[in-house]
């Protein structure tokens, strides 16, 4: 799908969904999309094998588990989860935020499970 | 340069330059970087003939100019200029901005002159 000629505004793309887990194109930028994704609760441990993942936090707080730190991302934050390390995101409130990886990153990476998102459509 | 292993705050970054047309690189996610930049003016008309580029407004508005058309971009809202195609970012009163563009991309495209950022440094 092409991108949106004029202005892609982040609070009219997150008002259009309300699943959680559930990543949707907002753009795309040569081979990357851009995704708007709702978190709240936990995620799965998973690692994207060839690929780096970059996350940016647009409202709520983010905490990204790493086996051996955490970070916390808070609005206006980012962070690129390096290519083939371990990581689980987790949100005790709704947290939207923007991914930016490869077009058809499966959102659960290595380990698969009820969360990979079957698809992810375009708004 | 790595990436910032722990939350990289867009605020904190602005904070760090105030020279504007002046891309100073935030963070790298595969082979592209994401550059804080300020405009305030003009800039040139130009075009990157290999690759798209992402704008995202953080603070002020942003007019991108097309031969046809223009774009304004206000904070929270991106946009992705074609590979190719032409354009001039103009700002009346400062704007701050991420880019997302392939490492080494230079700011001024295919157009040169007294505008083109001759280093790009980390921050």
């Amino acid at each position: 799908m092409p991108n949106d000629p004029a202005a892609i505004n982040l609070d009219q793309k997150f008002e259009k969904f309300s699943k959680v887990f559930s990543p949707h194109i907002i753009a795309q930028m040569n081979d990357l999309h851009v995704k708007a994704t709702k978190i709240r609760g936990e995620f799965v441990w998973h690692r994207h094998e060839d690929t780096d993942e970059l996350f940016f936090v647009h409202k709520g707080t983010l905490t990204i588990h790493y086996r051996d730190r955490d970070v916390v991302l808070r609005a206006g934050e980012m962070h690129v989860v390096p290519k083939g390390v371990e990581h689980k995101p987790v949100a005790e409130e709704e947290c939207q935020l923007l991914l930016i990886e490869p077009a058809g990153t499966p959102n659960t990476g290595d380990a698969g499970g009820d969360l990979t998102a079957t698809e992810e459509p375009w708004i």
